[in-house]
Protein backbone atom coordinates (compact mmCIF):
# COMPACT_ATOMS: atom_id res chain seq x y z
CA UNK A 1 0.00 0.00 0.00
CA UNK A 2 1.10 3.82 -1.10
CA UNK A 3 -0.16 6.99 -0.80
CA UNK A 4 0.44 9.19 -3.64
CA UNK A 5 -0.22 12.93 -3.10
CA UNK A 6 -1.33 15.03 -6.18
CA UNK A 7 0.31 14.05 -9.67
CA UNK A 8 2.70 11.66 -7.98
CA UNK A 9 3.26 8.40 -9.56
CA UNK A 10 4.65 5.17 -8.77
CA UNK A 11 7.85 4.81 -11.72
CA UNK A 12 10.48 1.94 -12.12
CA UNK A 13 13.96 1.38 -11.11
CA UNK A 14 13.73 -1.22 -14.07
CA UNK A 15 17.63 -2.47 -13.52
CA UNK A 16 17.24 -2.19 -9.74
CA UNK A 17 13.74 -3.66 -9.68
CA UNK A 18 12.53 -1.50 -7.17
CA UNK A 19 9.83 1.65 -7.44
CA UNK A 20 10.40 5.10 -6.86
CA UNK A 21 7.89 7.80 -5.84
CA UNK A 22 8.46 10.98 -8.59
CA UNK A 23 6.41 14.12 -9.48
CA UNK A 24 6.82 15.78 -12.60
CA UNK A 25 5.60 19.34 -11.69
CA UNK A 26 8.17 18.57 -7.79
CA UNK A 27 10.67 16.45 -8.76
CA UNK A 28 11.58 13.85 -11.29
CA UNK A 29 15.08 11.97 -11.14
CA UNK A 30 17.60 12.49 -14.45
CA UNK A 31 19.80 10.39 -15.99
CA UNK A 32 22.42 12.33 -14.34
CA UNK A 33 21.66 11.10 -11.04
CA UNK A 34 21.85 7.01 -12.68
CA UNK A 35 25.20 7.99 -14.02
CA UNK A 36 26.23 9.72 -10.81
CA UNK A 37 25.01 6.24 -8.82
CA UNK A 38 26.57 3.72 -11.65
CA UNK A 39 30.44 5.82 -11.46
CA UNK A 40 30.33 6.04 -7.77
CA UNK A 41 32.44 3.12 -5.57
CA UNK A 42 30.87 1.40 -3.46
CA UNK A 43 31.57 -0.41 -0.27
CA UNK A 44 29.60 -4.00 -1.00
CA UNK A 45 29.55 -5.59 2.42
CA UNK A 46 29.39 -2.66 5.14
CA UNK A 47 30.22 0.61 5.05
CA UNK A 48 28.92 4.16 5.39
CA UNK A 49 27.51 6.46 2.93
CA UNK A 50 25.23 9.80 2.01
CA UNK A 51 24.01 11.15 -0.48
CA UNK A 52 23.38 15.49 -0.36
CA UNK A 53 20.76 16.96 -2.19
CA UNK A 54 19.36 13.64 -2.18
CA UNK A 55 15.50 14.80 -3.92
CA UNK A 56 13.44 12.19 -3.94
CA UNK A 57 15.99 9.64 -2.89
CA UNK A 58 17.13 7.86 -6.31
CA UNK A 59 20.83 7.67 -5.74
CA UNK A 60 20.11 6.13 -2.10
CA UNK A 61 17.23 3.75 -3.91
CA UNK A 62 19.94 2.64 -6.56
CA UNK A 63 22.78 2.26 -4.89
CA UNK A 64 20.34 0.11 -2.02
CA UNK A 65 20.57 -3.16 -4.76
CA UNK A 66 24.63 -2.90 -4.87
CA UNK A 67 26.12 -2.40 -1.26
CA UNK A 68 24.86 -3.87 2.14
CA UNK A 69 25.99 -0.62 3.84
CA UNK A 70 23.69 1.94 5.30
CA UNK A 71 22.76 4.83 2.95
CA UNK A 72 21.91 8.33 4.41
CA UNK A 73 19.88 10.74 2.06
CA UNK A 74 19.84 14.36 3.05
CA UNK A 75 17.24 16.48 1.38
CA UNK A 76 16.23 20.31 2.57
CA UNK A 77 12.66 19.78 0.53
CA UNK A 78 10.09 18.36 2.68
CA UNK A 79 7.67 17.56 0.06
CA UNK A 80 10.89 16.04 -1.49
CA UNK A 81 12.43 14.02 1.70
CA UNK A 82 8.78 13.02 1.99
CA UNK A 83 8.43 11.43 -1.28
CA UNK A 84 11.55 9.43 -0.82
CA UNK A 85 10.59 8.07 2.85
CA UNK A 86 7.51 6.33 1.37
CA UNK A 87 9.44 5.07 -2.14
CA UNK A 88 11.93 3.61 1.03
CA UNK A 89 9.23 2.48 2.69
CA UNK A 90 7.11 0.83 -0.09
CA UNK A 91 10.95 -1.27 -0.92
CA UNK A 92 11.04 -2.62 2.33
CA UNK A 93 14.38 -0.96 2.70
CA UNK A 94 14.01 1.49 5.89
CA UNK A 95 16.71 -0.98 7.64
CA UNK A 96 19.24 0.58 5.56
CA UNK A 97 18.15 3.40 4.08
CA UNK A 98 17.56 7.05 5.63
CA UNK A 99 16.36 10.03 5.13
CA UNK A 100 17.44 13.39 6.87
CA UNK A 101 15.00 16.46 6.14
CA UNK A 102 17.54 19.14 6.47
CA UNK A 103 20.48 21.40 5.83
CA UNK A 104 23.47 19.92 4.19
CA UNK A 105 25.63 22.28 5.76
CA UNK A 106 23.94 21.41 9.51
CA UNK A 107 24.80 17.81 8.90
CA UNK A 108 28.82 17.49 10.02
CA UNK A 109 27.70 18.87 13.19
CA UNK A 110 24.88 16.90 13.38
CA UNK A 111 26.38 13.88 12.19
CA UNK A 112 30.16 13.74 12.92
CA UNK A 113 33.11 14.77 11.22
CA UNK A 114 35.37 12.00 9.39
CA UNK A 115 32.43 9.51 10.04
CA UNK A 116 31.55 8.77 6.70
CA UNK A 117 32.86 5.96 3.71
CA UNK A 118 31.52 7.61 0.41
CA UNK A 119 29.38 10.65 -0.21
CA UNK A 120 27.55 11.08 -3.35
CA UNK A 121 26.01 14.25 -4.82
CA UNK A 122 23.81 15.48 -7.94
CA UNK A 123 23.82 19.69 -6.58
CA UNK A 124 21.52 21.73 -8.28
CA UNK A 125 23.80 22.98 -11.67
CA UNK A 126 23.07 26.37 -11.97
CA UNK A 127 24.04 29.66 -10.34
CA UNK A 128 21.00 31.52 -8.82
CA UNK A 129 18.57 32.67 -10.73
CA UNK A 130 15.67 35.26 -10.90
CA UNK A 131 13.34 36.16 -8.63
CA UNK A 132 10.37 35.25 -11.30
CA UNK A 133 12.08 31.60 -11.84
CA UNK A 134 11.96 31.08 -8.21
CA UNK A 135 8.29 32.16 -8.11
CA UNK A 136 7.40 29.99 -11.35
CA UNK A 137 7.68 26.65 -9.34
CA UNK A 138 9.91 27.02 -6.42
CA UNK A 139 10.53 23.14 -5.78
CA UNK A 140 12.33 22.66 -9.21
CA UNK A 141 13.80 25.71 -8.91
CA UNK A 142 15.51 24.90 -5.87
CA UNK A 143 16.74 21.46 -6.96
CA UNK A 144 18.40 23.05 -10.14
CA UNK A 145 19.90 26.36 -8.80
CA UNK A 146 22.40 27.22 -6.51
CA UNK A 147 19.63 29.12 -3.83
CA UNK A 148 20.10 26.87 -0.84
CA UNK A 149 23.81 25.42 -1.38
CA UNK A 150 26.41 26.35 -3.55
CA UNK A 151 28.82 24.43 -5.36
CA UNK A 152 31.33 25.10 -2.63
CA UNK A 153 28.80 24.83 0.17
CA UNK A 154 28.71 21.17 -1.34
CA UNK A 155 32.27 20.28 -1.59
CA UNK A 156 33.20 21.74 1.75
CA UNK A 157 30.70 19.71 3.65
CA UNK A 158 31.35 16.30 1.68
CA UNK A 159 34.81 17.21 2.76
CA UNK A 160 34.25 17.39 6.41
CA UNK A 161 31.56 14.28 6.53
CA UNK A 162 34.30 12.27 4.92
CA UNK A 163 37.24 10.04 6.75
CA UNK A 164 40.50 10.15 5.44
CA UNK A 165 40.68 8.37 2.31
CA UNK A 166 36.82 8.06 1.64
CA UNK A 167 35.21 9.07 -1.48
CA UNK A 168 32.78 11.67 -2.91
CA UNK A 169 31.63 11.51 -6.33
CA UNK A 170 29.85 13.94 -7.88
CA UNK A 171 28.14 15.00 -11.23
CA UNK A 172 27.80 18.47 -12.64
CA UNK A 173 28.34 20.41 -15.82
CA UNK A 174 31.26 20.74 -18.14
CA UNK A 175 31.30 24.68 -17.73
CA UNK A 176 31.72 24.37 -14.08
CA UNK A 177 34.81 21.75 -14.35
CA UNK A 178 37.24 24.42 -13.18
CA UNK A 179 35.18 25.20 -10.62
CA UNK A 180 34.54 21.71 -9.64
CA UNK A 181 38.27 21.21 -9.44
CA UNK A 182 39.84 23.83 -8.21
CA UNK A 183 37.23 23.24 -5.30
CA UNK A 184 37.66 20.02 -4.89
CA UNK A 185 41.62 20.16 -4.31
CA UNK A 186 40.70 23.70 -2.23
CA UNK A 187 39.21 21.13 0.49
CA UNK A 188 41.29 18.48 -0.12
CA UNK A 189 39.36 16.14 -2.20
CA UNK A 190 41.89 15.22 -4.42
CA UNK A 191 40.05 14.27 -8.06
CA UNK A 192 41.12 10.98 -8.97
CA UNK A 193 38.86 9.77 -11.73
CA UNK A 194 37.11 12.15 -14.54
CA UNK A 195 34.34 11.02 -16.62
CA UNK A 196 33.01 12.60 -19.58
CA UNK A 197 29.41 11.86 -21.11
CA UNK A 198 28.81 12.72 -24.62
CA UNK A 199 25.39 13.34 -26.13
CA UNK A 200 26.60 11.77 -29.11
CA UNK A 201 29.95 10.92 -30.80
CA UNK A 202 31.05 14.10 -32.76
CA UNK A 203 28.98 16.18 -29.72
CA UNK A 204 30.76 18.04 -27.22
CA UNK A 205 30.17 16.83 -23.32
CA UNK A 206 27.19 17.79 -21.68
CA UNK A 207 28.18 16.06 -18.51
CA UNK A 208 31.08 15.35 -15.99
CA UNK A 209 31.63 12.44 -13.49
CA UNK A 210 33.85 13.26 -10.85
CA UNK A 211 35.79 11.29 -7.94
CA UNK A 212 38.13 12.62 -5.16
CA UNK A 213 39.88 11.16 -2.59
CA UNK A 214 39.86 12.56 0.71
CA UNK A 215 43.79 14.04 1.55
CA UNK A 216 44.54 11.47 -2.04
CA UNK A 217 47.68 12.48 -3.53
CA UNK A 218 47.95 13.87 -6.99
CA UNK A 219 46.83 11.50 -9.83
CA UNK A 220 44.06 11.16 -11.97
CA UNK A 221 42.68 9.16 -14.86
CA UNK A 222 40.62 10.14 -17.30
CA UNK A 223 38.15 7.16 -18.26
CA UNK A 224 36.68 6.32 -21.24
CA UNK A 225 33.83 8.83 -23.15
CA UNK A 226 30.32 7.85 -22.05
CA UNK A 227 28.14 8.28 -25.11
CA UNK A 228 24.32 8.21 -24.76
CA UNK A 229 22.79 8.14 -27.82
CA UNK A 230 23.79 6.35 -30.94
CA UNK A 231 24.03 7.51 -34.58
CA UNK A 232 20.08 6.06 -34.74
CA UNK A 233 19.52 8.02 -31.92
CA UNK A 234 19.06 5.23 -29.37
CA UNK A 235 20.46 4.44 -25.81
CA UNK A 236 24.08 3.33 -26.82
CA UNK A 237 24.16 -0.66 -25.06
CA UNK A 238 25.82 1.29 -21.79
CA UNK A 239 23.55 3.60 -20.94
CA UNK A 240 20.54 0.76 -21.95
CA UNK A 241 22.56 -1.51 -19.18
CA UNK A 242 22.45 0.89 -16.60
CA UNK A 243 19.18 1.84 -16.85
CA UNK A 244 17.50 -1.64 -17.57
CA UNK A 245 20.00 -4.35 -16.35
CA UNK A 246 21.07 -7.01 -18.36
CA UNK A 247 18.77 -7.70 -20.80
CA UNK A 248 19.79 -10.73 -22.92
CA UNK B 1 70.21 21.37 -51.35
CA UNK B 2 70.46 20.02 -47.19
CA UNK B 3 72.93 19.80 -44.98
CA UNK B 4 72.17 16.12 -42.89
CA UNK B 5 73.98 15.41 -39.80
CA UNK B 6 75.09 11.86 -38.36
CA UNK B 7 71.78 9.69 -38.43
CA UNK B 8 69.17 12.75 -39.47
CA UNK B 9 67.02 12.14 -42.27
CA UNK B 10 64.91 14.23 -43.97
CA UNK B 11 61.04 13.38 -43.32
CA UNK B 12 57.91 14.32 -44.65
CA UNK B 13 54.94 16.10 -43.45
CA UNK B 14 52.29 14.63 -46.05
CA UNK B 15 49.57 16.98 -44.53
CA UNK B 16 51.55 20.23 -45.32
CA UNK B 17 53.55 18.95 -48.52
CA UNK B 18 56.81 20.03 -46.67
CA UNK B 19 59.79 18.24 -45.49
CA UNK B 20 61.56 17.99 -41.90
CA UNK B 21 65.05 16.94 -40.83
CA UNK B 22 64.35 14.44 -37.82
CA UNK B 23 66.87 12.35 -36.47
CA UNK B 24 65.51 9.08 -33.96
CA UNK B 25 68.56 9.55 -31.32
CA UNK B 26 68.43 12.66 -30.77
CA UNK B 27 64.19 14.18 -31.68
CA UNK B 28 61.49 12.62 -33.74
CA UNK B 29 58.38 14.70 -33.31
CA UNK B 30 55.23 13.11 -31.96
CA UNK B 31 51.51 12.61 -33.18
CA UNK B 32 51.02 14.81 -29.68
CA UNK B 33 52.70 17.72 -32.18
CA UNK B 34 50.68 17.68 -34.75
CA UNK B 35 47.26 17.52 -32.82
CA UNK B 36 48.29 20.41 -30.81
CA UNK B 37 49.00 22.51 -34.40
CA UNK B 38 45.47 21.15 -35.44
CA UNK B 39 43.90 22.04 -32.41
CA UNK B 40 45.10 25.14 -31.95
CA UNK B 41 43.70 28.75 -32.99
CA UNK B 42 45.19 30.40 -35.48
CA UNK B 43 45.23 33.79 -36.76
CA UNK B 44 44.44 33.90 -40.77
CA UNK B 45 45.91 36.89 -42.47
CA UNK B 46 48.14 38.23 -40.00
CA UNK B 47 49.37 37.95 -36.26
CA UNK B 48 52.17 37.27 -34.15
CA UNK B 49 52.41 33.24 -32.96
CA UNK B 50 55.13 32.00 -30.85
CA UNK B 51 55.77 28.19 -30.20
CA UNK B 52 57.96 27.64 -26.96
CA UNK B 53 59.95 23.86 -27.00
CA UNK B 54 59.95 24.14 -30.49
CA UNK B 55 62.19 21.45 -30.69
CA UNK B 56 63.03 20.87 -34.38
CA UNK B 57 60.31 23.38 -34.90
CA UNK B 58 57.93 20.93 -36.36
CA UNK B 59 54.47 23.06 -34.87
CA UNK B 60 55.69 26.23 -36.90
CA UNK B 61 56.22 24.09 -39.91
CA UNK B 62 52.59 22.46 -39.27
CA UNK B 63 51.21 25.65 -38.97
CA UNK B 64 52.72 27.63 -41.43
CA UNK B 65 50.36 26.51 -44.01
CA UNK B 66 47.59 27.33 -42.32
CA UNK B 67 48.39 31.07 -41.66
CA UNK B 68 50.01 34.04 -43.17
CA UNK B 69 51.10 35.31 -39.77
CA UNK B 70 54.51 35.43 -38.69
CA UNK B 71 55.62 32.66 -36.47
CA UNK B 72 58.52 32.24 -33.73
CA UNK B 73 60.00 29.33 -32.33
CA UNK B 74 61.99 29.06 -29.16
CA UNK B 75 64.35 26.27 -28.39
CA UNK B 76 67.29 26.31 -25.94
CA UNK B 77 68.76 22.77 -27.37
CA UNK B 78 71.44 24.01 -30.12
CA UNK B 79 71.32 20.84 -32.13
CA UNK B 80 67.38 20.88 -32.43
CA UNK B 81 67.75 24.58 -32.97
CA UNK B 82 70.04 24.00 -35.75
CA UNK B 83 67.93 21.47 -37.33
CA UNK B 84 64.95 23.22 -37.05
CA UNK B 85 66.95 26.30 -38.70
CA UNK B 86 68.04 23.91 -41.91
CA UNK B 87 64.28 22.77 -41.87
CA UNK B 88 63.27 26.57 -42.27
CA UNK B 89 65.56 27.09 -44.95
CA UNK B 90 65.09 23.75 -46.72
CA UNK B 91 61.23 24.35 -47.18
CA UNK B 92 62.07 28.22 -48.24
CA UNK B 93 59.89 29.56 -45.27
CA UNK B 94 62.88 32.06 -43.65
CA UNK B 95 60.33 34.87 -44.90
CA UNK B 96 58.19 34.06 -42.03
CA UNK B 97 59.48 31.76 -39.81
CA UNK B 98 62.12 32.61 -37.43
CA UNK B 99 63.78 30.76 -35.01
CA UNK B 100 65.50 31.45 -31.60
CA UNK B 101 68.02 29.39 -29.75
CA UNK B 102 67.30 30.29 -26.22
CA UNK B 103 65.71 30.00 -22.90
CA UNK B 104 62.05 30.19 -22.74
CA UNK B 105 62.11 31.92 -19.54
CA UNK B 106 63.93 34.73 -21.44
CA UNK B 107 61.79 35.57 -23.55
CA UNK B 108 59.14 38.19 -22.57
CA UNK B 109 62.00 40.38 -21.93
CA UNK B 110 63.94 39.91 -24.84
CA UNK B 111 60.78 40.18 -27.52
CA UNK B 112 58.37 41.92 -25.18
CA UNK B 113 55.49 41.38 -23.26
CA UNK B 114 51.84 41.31 -23.93
CA UNK B 115 52.56 41.11 -27.98
CA UNK B 116 51.91 37.60 -29.60
CA UNK B 117 48.78 37.04 -30.52
CA UNK B 118 48.64 32.74 -29.72
CA UNK B 119 51.41 30.88 -27.97
CA UNK B 120 51.70 27.07 -28.27
CA UNK B 121 53.81 23.91 -26.31
CA UNK B 122 54.36 20.94 -26.40
CA UNK B 123 56.36 20.61 -22.67
CA UNK B 124 58.39 18.35 -21.59
CA UNK B 125 55.76 15.74 -19.95
CA UNK B 126 57.83 14.30 -17.22
CA UNK B 127 59.14 15.35 -13.21
CA UNK B 128 62.92 15.69 -13.35
CA UNK B 129 64.66 12.00 -14.30
CA UNK B 130 67.26 10.49 -12.47
CA UNK B 131 70.78 11.46 -13.30
CA UNK B 132 71.57 8.14 -15.45
CA UNK B 133 68.49 9.08 -17.06
CA UNK B 134 70.04 12.13 -18.16
CA UNK B 135 73.26 10.79 -19.07
CA UNK B 136 72.36 8.04 -20.80
CA UNK B 137 70.67 10.83 -23.84
CA UNK B 138 70.51 14.54 -22.63
CA UNK B 139 68.82 15.65 -26.02
CA UNK B 140 66.12 12.62 -25.10
CA UNK B 141 66.02 13.63 -21.49
CA UNK B 142 65.69 17.61 -22.02
CA UNK B 143 62.73 17.43 -24.16
CA UNK B 144 60.95 14.77 -22.20
CA UNK B 145 61.73 15.55 -18.62
CA UNK B 146 61.18 19.17 -16.30
CA UNK B 147 64.68 19.78 -16.40
CA UNK B 148 65.14 23.10 -17.95
CA UNK B 149 61.44 24.06 -17.48
CA UNK B 150 59.09 23.48 -15.69
CA UNK B 151 54.97 23.24 -16.72
CA UNK B 152 54.65 26.85 -14.20
CA UNK B 153 57.42 28.57 -16.16
CA UNK B 154 55.83 27.21 -19.92
CA UNK B 155 52.27 28.45 -18.44
CA UNK B 156 53.80 32.02 -16.39
CA UNK B 157 55.83 32.50 -19.75
CA UNK B 158 53.18 31.70 -21.75
CA UNK B 159 51.29 34.46 -20.38
CA UNK B 160 53.44 37.14 -19.97
CA UNK B 161 53.79 36.74 -23.71
CA UNK B 162 50.29 36.64 -25.17
CA UNK B 163 48.34 40.23 -25.27
CA UNK B 164 45.21 40.60 -23.65
CA UNK B 165 42.82 37.58 -25.19
CA UNK B 166 45.40 35.96 -27.38
CA UNK B 167 45.10 32.35 -27.05
CA UNK B 168 47.29 29.67 -25.47
CA UNK B 169 47.23 25.98 -26.81
CA UNK B 170 48.95 23.01 -24.56
CA UNK B 171 49.55 19.42 -25.43
CA UNK B 172 49.95 17.08 -22.30
CA UNK B 173 49.12 14.47 -20.46
CA UNK B 174 45.91 13.81 -18.24
CA UNK B 175 47.89 13.09 -14.61
CA UNK B 176 49.03 16.42 -15.00
CA UNK B 177 45.48 17.99 -15.52
CA UNK B 178 44.87 19.12 -12.30
CA UNK B 179 48.28 21.45 -12.16
CA UNK B 180 47.81 22.32 -16.31
CA UNK B 181 44.36 24.51 -15.50
CA UNK B 182 45.25 25.37 -11.88
CA UNK B 183 48.70 26.86 -12.91
CA UNK B 184 46.41 28.44 -16.52
CA UNK B 185 43.78 29.97 -14.09
CA UNK B 186 46.98 31.07 -11.23
CA UNK B 187 48.60 33.24 -14.33
CA UNK B 188 45.36 34.44 -15.73
CA UNK B 189 45.00 32.45 -18.81
CA UNK B 190 41.28 30.69 -18.36
CA UNK B 191 40.91 27.32 -19.36
CA UNK B 192 38.40 27.46 -22.38
CA UNK B 193 38.41 24.29 -24.77
CA UNK B 194 39.95 21.25 -23.93
CA UNK B 195 39.60 17.87 -25.39
CA UNK B 196 40.83 14.69 -24.72
CA UNK B 197 42.44 11.80 -26.72
CA UNK B 198 42.25 8.33 -26.72
CA UNK B 199 44.20 5.97 -28.12
CA UNK B 200 40.71 3.63 -28.91
CA UNK B 201 37.34 3.67 -27.72
CA UNK B 202 36.95 1.96 -24.50
CA UNK B 203 40.10 2.97 -23.17
CA UNK B 204 42.07 5.68 -20.68
CA UNK B 205 42.40 9.00 -22.27
CA UNK B 206 46.85 9.80 -22.50
CA UNK B 207 46.83 12.74 -24.45
CA UNK B 208 45.01 16.27 -23.20
CA UNK B 209 44.77 19.45 -25.46
CA UNK B 210 43.65 22.93 -23.91
CA UNK B 211 43.27 26.34 -24.87
CA UNK B 212 43.60 29.52 -22.92
CA UNK B 213 42.05 32.50 -23.59
CA UNK B 214 44.39 35.57 -21.61
CA UNK B 215 42.07 37.25 -18.87
CA UNK B 216 39.49 35.28 -20.54
CA UNK B 217 35.98 34.81 -18.24
CA UNK B 218 35.05 31.47 -17.13
CA UNK B 219 33.75 29.45 -19.34
CA UNK B 220 35.02 25.87 -20.57
CA UNK B 221 34.01 23.66 -23.83
CA UNK B 222 34.54 20.15 -23.90
CA UNK B 223 34.75 18.89 -27.09
CA UNK B 224 34.33 15.60 -28.82
CA UNK B 225 37.15 13.04 -27.94
CA UNK B 226 39.45 12.19 -30.71
CA UNK B 227 40.33 8.62 -30.60
CA UNK B 228 43.47 7.75 -32.88
CA UNK B 229 42.93 4.08 -33.63
CA UNK B 230 39.93 2.68 -34.52
CA UNK B 231 38.96 -1.19 -33.84
CA UNK B 232 41.34 -2.61 -36.44
CA UNK B 233 44.13 -0.92 -34.75
CA UNK B 234 44.47 1.78 -38.00
CA UNK B 235 44.59 5.30 -37.87
CA UNK B 236 41.09 6.69 -37.31
CA UNK B 237 40.00 8.84 -40.16
CA UNK B 238 39.77 11.89 -38.19
CA UNK B 239 43.63 11.20 -37.19
CA UNK B 240 44.73 9.85 -40.98
CA UNK B 241 43.49 13.69 -42.15
CA UNK B 242 45.47 15.42 -39.62
CA UNK B 243 48.53 13.25 -40.67
CA UNK B 244 47.94 13.16 -44.33
CA UNK B 245 45.49 15.58 -45.57
CA UNK B 246 42.53 14.99 -47.53
CA UNK B 247 43.22 11.92 -49.89
CA UNK B 248 39.82 10.99 -51.21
Amino acid sequence: MIELNNDERLDYLLAEDLRIIQSPSVFAFSLDAVLLARFTYLPIQKGNIIDLCSGNGVIPLLLSNKTKANITGVEIQKRLYDMAKRSISYNGLEERLKMIHGDLKDMPGELGYNKFDVVTCNPPYFLSPSPDVINDNEHLAIARHEILCTLEDVIRTSSQLLRQGGKAAFVHRPERLMDILTLMREYRLEPKRLRFVYPKAGKEANTILVEGIKNGNASLKVLPPLFVYNEKNEYTSEVREILYGNEE
